[in-house]
């Protein structure tokens, strides 16, 4: 396969999708929130399973009641079985007892005696949720593909499915690398908390392992640990001297495939392939960091979730003009204020707290060298 | 306290808001993001600490460079110390050694018998992130109330923090009731599931209670349990006939505060205060369920959390015309094609497949009896 420098973010995302393979689990129910069906589901059951009660009430015969008015009530007895002029107490959602079509609310009625007296006629029907009337035998429920959410999740429950079918959501793997975090406890390798929250935020299952000094054989064997997983990720080690060191543990073990990304930051980020995993190499600033993250991990999970990308946009206008290098798609840092989004002073990609001060973002395309003030941009979030 | 009925939904909140109490807690950095703190951060470090080479290459004195270039290299011993024509090997992110004020990249050099060319000059600071200009000692890096993202929470373990106040994820009870649950295997009580799902992913930590059956005793036991939780809620016996349960167990062991929201669907929901605790009665009907849980416990949650609510919102233009009772806050349950909204048929609140089938809901105001076909309207998502 040929090797890529330096290639652009689409075709970054191209070269990334042709080397992944979703895989289908079976989950409980429980865990089956956000994730994508891979079987359309079809109920083999009746919702509700028989004509049931909507109401607390009696279960009456709808013909006996006929006539039944505030003035002229009638009169039957309260009964476990319904018949001719028998009434049975029921509660909302219990099961219409066998004989009777209707039920009378019970602040229609007055109880004395073992009997009860009817204030109001009832059609047949009334006050009855029919056998099917919400999920009928055969009917299809979910076609494949469609993202679960809470409510889903009650209804397959309620059809008496216990498992279904869906994307496997992917286990991450996050090594990250650095002799620097080994030597002085004064510098704290921060990254893979961050990556490990956004993970699992974006559903994946992430694992972070202990931090790799530069240590080739010890990087290598951490990759290759870390095949068990649906996606590696290695932070750090991809800039200049040290990329060398990932990018030859790539071609020993693995198949490279790109270096370096046009885009600002996170430049040095890369990709490969170990075993059929994909491993993707991000870089070690943090700002690099977490951009190269929101646009390859995150992509690669919801692509392996089979999911639409999920982004909160807003509008907003640009206060003052940014500027970028054409050919790279360029991430700016911006506040919001109402609907201005103020440009942040990029101090650099090793300044996180210019992403902690920032509400959100703004893309610079490859094709245009920076944004006027006043246009109209779309801030997204950093989660 | 004068009991209300039947109150509106913006008074119900006032309500439920006045009996709120958030309350703070010291947690762990893993398990602060997206919560709200309850304390400002100011930094008592730098980051970084000290000088660090921001690349890979060699430390040096930026005065001994002067002139070198690509044709008139400068020669330098290459050494653990830095001093006068001497370059140390620096890795980006090491502390740089005392004296050197300069990074020549690895790049623009050539290494050979223990010494090194440099081809290229460079100024003091080259290469360099200096002491503090990440963040410095005394800045504040956070105001309290602000709500903690993964890279706020990656800063913060920068710093060399460890656990922040915040304002506590409430722990919510969820106990559904109903004895037709207990009756008949065919029935399933899937409120509880989903309202724990919810309850998740609004910011709350949900425990589930077993069906309580239509029995005083029972029921006034469980709600005596949840007490050690933040929020009680009990799902069904709101209605009519098995309403009065509930509200009496609340009048012997707590405060009512209302019973009854102008809401369809979601009139039976009721509210109280039980030793200080928030319980928040739901309808046992699954659509009221969940549109009274959105409209209610995900505020109560988010209050609780001191965040703001969040909410996803798309307009669209609707497709046909709808109705509702004035004085009513009326949900209506539509799927979205384009930027059209398509009402569906609401074949009432216990219907959830009428949900399972739609997008989102769009609101129908109190003032209002129904919104005009082609007027454009918010819609709102389930999640």
């Amino acid at each position: 396969m040929e090797i890529k420098e330096t290639v652009k973010v689409e075709e970054a995302l191209k070269l990334i999708f042709e080397n992944l393979n979703p895989s289908i689990q079976k989950v409980r129910l429980e865990d089956a929130v956000g994730c994508t069906l891979a079987e359309e589901i079809i109920s083999d059951v009746n919702i509700p399973p028989f004509d049931r009660s909507a109401m607390d009430g009696f279960a009456v015969r709808a013909s006996d009641t006929y006539g039944a008015s505030h003035n002229s009530p009638v009169l039957m007895e309260i009964s476990e079985i319904a018949g001719e002029m028998k009434a049975v107490p029921v509660n909302t959602g219990e099961k219409l007892p066998d004989g009777a079509d209707a039920v009378v609310l019970v602040e229609d009625t007055v109880q004395m005696n073992g009997k009860v007296e009817i204030y109001s006629e009832v059609h047949p029907g009334k006050n009855v949720a029919r056998r099917g009337e919400d999920v009928e035998i055969g009917e299809t429920i979910f076609e494949i593909s469609h993202v679960l959410r809470a409510p889903d999740i009650a209804l397959l429950k309620a059809l008496g499915i216990e498992e279904v079918s869906v994307f496997k959501r992917p286990r991450v793997a996050i090594i990250p690398t650095g002799e620097e975090f080994k030597k002085d406890s004064e510098i704290r390798e921060t990254n893979s908390l961050m990556l490990s929250i956004l993970a699992r935020k974006w559903g994946g299952i992430p694992e972070i392992y202990p931090v790799v000094g530069d240590d080739k054989k010890e990087l290598k064997e951490a990759i290759l640990h870390a095949r068990e997983f649906d996606i590696i990720t290695v932070i750090g080690g991809t800039s200049a001297g040290r990329r060398d060191l990932l990018w030859n543990v790539l071609e020993e073990i693995g198949t490279p495939v790109f270096r370096g990304v046009a885009m600002s930051p996170g430049r040095p980020t890369l990709f490969g392939v170990v075993e059929g995993k994909p491993l993707l190499g991000l870089p070690g600033y943090p700002v690099a960091c977490l951009m190269a993250s929101i646009t390859f991990l995150k992509e690669i999970i919801f692509k392996l979730m089979n999911k639409p990308i999920e982004e909160r946009i807003v509008k907003a206008r640009l206060l003052t003009s940014v500027t970028s290098k054409a050919g790279y798609r360029t991430f700016t840092r911006v506040k919001l204020r109402h609907s201005t989004a103020i440009p942040l002073m990029t101090h650099g990609s090793g300044i996180l707290s210019s992403v902690t001060k920032a509400d959100g973002y703004i893309i610079v395309p490859e094709e245009l060298e920076g944004i006027e003030r006043d246009e109209i941009v779309e801030v997204r979030f950093f989660e």
